[in-house]
């Protein structure tokens, strides 16, 4: 048996599915939280529930400048959420938060969806074509796969609350 | 540009690497913990390192038969680790725990990365040939996808020790 270019379509649909299924899980114990669960630490003296959540959320929406699909959300989110750490500024809201969450998955979900298998094997944004034609692994699936596994990494401690 | 069978292989290797960039990230945290961080708890009232360092072993060596790459290296953790919660039944010690980790990843990582990409869309041993037809995205690949964002989460609970 041969492989194909639809199994490219396919094998990218599996990890489609699977980044969803991240994202799915962490919504559904986010839904069971009270914002007093969600503003507390995830272990003494470590990140509390909503910076995780404002930090996830300002990555996926990184998603839109680096894959060329647009502009941010939410702009405001990187500063406070990538290279900030937490307890050192003031942070939006824990429903704002939540708002900001749901924003920026309505909105990434389906364009990810859209994205072709070219695309998907196509370079991103941070990468210049020189350097992606000597490292044509760091397209867009490799940026999925990785974030995939750092969605879950943060699943693994918010379920702690 | 069209995909082709090349690009399925690719894909796969990037699938591959993003399995082992996570074993080798909670190897590395592993060696930095001394047995007596490895042996509290993540979080107060929650699961010992110790038996997530077990648990993970455990779920890495059901890949041999689950792969039908041959035996499982260590059955008895599939028991003490998957079937039974922390703090229930008596557990082997830190010391050799670490040695099964080790034992049962130096002989997995090399069958994975044997496996051709037909084998990664084929088939796994749970999955009976009628379901497997009408469910084709329950193959092998499928299911690294989702071990590597299981050892992601559990990733993220060990390096609050």
């Amino acid at each position: 048996m041969e492989t194909t270019a639809t199994d490219t379509r396919f094998i990218i649909n599996l990890a489609l599915s699977a980044w969803e299924t991240q994202l799915e899980r962490f919504d559904k114990h986010l839904e069971k939280l009270t914002d007093q669960q969600l503003e507390s630490e995830i272990a003494p003296g470590r990140n509390r529930g909503v910076y995780i959540l404002g930090h996830l959320t300002a990555v996926n929406d990184n998603f839109f400048p680096l894959f060329g699909l647009g502009e941010k959300v939410h702009p405001p989110l990187q500063d406070l959420f990538i290279r900030t750490p937490d307890r050192t500024v003031p942070i939006p809201t824990t429903a704002e938060l939540r708002q900001c969450w749901h924003d920026v998955n309505a909105k990434l979900t389906p364009a990810l969806r859209n994205l072709t298998p070219e695309e998907w094997l196509g370079k991103h944004t941070s990468v210049s074509a020189e350097d992606f034609a000597k490292e044509p692994h760091r397209n867009k699936l490799n940026v999925l796969l990785n974030r995939t596994s750092h969605q879950a990494y943060h699943y693994g401690q918010i379920v702690l609350l």
